[in-house]
């Protein structure tokens, strides 16, 4: 199938249809119909349908979608099926927390390397590598993606540098938006922004609640 | 204004405006076109503008706004007048990560309290108190937003517990997505399905290249 179709709001939902999948085989769950998963989503059962119509999966009227099946796909089409090679680029107290985060104890993706300008001990079972081996340690294990968590008013330069290694993509933790070449993807993690608009939307909740 | 009329996409751009805004203030630029701004936010100059339109703010063709009034108007807009009283909920990895985090150093946030169901030492000068002390705490201080970042698996008691309490608003790093009513907000940060559709597009940029 050409994965290229899918829409940027499907491609966001596709984590989540990931993760109740795994949750369902987990518990042995082998059927699952597209209203169930549309309670869990909090998406439209037609919404459901219409998102797994991309995928090549047998769904039945009232039988429903392999479980099984449908994660394979999902677990496929989201490039999982092989490993991703991370490396962390700042062990300030963002980039400690994520040396032991969950998305590294499941499959599909796998921390190889953990740099810092300052020298540091082992965390968490992991060296860090002073930065300055980000060369050498790049050409060697030719990481997939890089998570950027060095001091934001850093971020800038040391993303010029992992894309001027042959990084192409960067979870960015650092609080400033990368200009970056066509050819670089970033995926934003900007807490702020998340509380902000928290924020706004509890403002216009206990606004609404005054009328 | 009617900030009701927003759009989901203008909310989630609003912190970004913010952001450029008090950089702008903090190098003491006082008129920004909508051709930088649309350079800055990577959208076109034209969206800018239209984005603009909503607030109270006099932008002239070929002058500019005034940085310091726009800055006023989505500062009020976003709810950061009044200061939000957030608590952490578990204070392991993410909530340690989060206690010295950027976003309680600038106004607009005050980080009141952090509870664990650990016993432990004060944390960057907070004390961490016993999550039993929730109740008589929420209703002394009366905190307007709660970051839990708790055990997944726990996610869901300690949310409906801080329900309980009154609580409406809830920035979520667990990886589940909690089930509440109707007058409570959720915004997530799954930081593992970051990390996926991070990968599903390099995926998609490798199979690019390789055509």
């Amino acid at each position: 199938m050409g994965d290229k179709t899918l829409s940027k709001e499907l491609i966001a939902r596709l984590p989540r249809y990931f993760r109740y999948l795994d949750d369902y085989m987990n518990v042995g769950i082998k059927k699952v119909s597209s209203g169930e998963l549309s309670h869990k989503m909090n998406v439209t059962a037609s919404q459901i349908r219409h998102d797994l119509g991309h995928f090549t999966v047998s769904g039945q009227q009232g039988y429903g979608y392999n479980v099984k099946e449908l994660y394979e796909e999902i677990k496929r089409v989201l490039g999982l099926n092989d490993e991703k090679k991370v490396i962390i680029v700042g062990a300030g107290n963002i980039g400690k927390a994520l040396i032991s985060h969950r998305m590294f104890r499941n499959r599909g993706f796998k921390l190889i390397g953990v740099f810092d300008i300052a020298e540091m001990a082992e965390i968490s079972g992991h060296r860090v590598y002073p930065i300055s081996k980000l060369p050498e340690f790049v050409q060697e294990y030719k990481p997939d993606i890089a998570i950027l968590s060095v001091p934001s008013q850093e971020a800038s330069i040391v993303a010029k540098e992992l894309i001027s290694l042959g990084i192409k993509a960067l979870l960015n933790f650092c609080y400033v938006d990368l200009d970056v070449p066509d050819d670089v993807i970033v995926e934003n993690v900007h807490l702020r922004d998340n509380l902000m608009v928290l924020a706004y939307k509890y403002d216009n909740l206990i606004k609404k609640k005054k009328k």
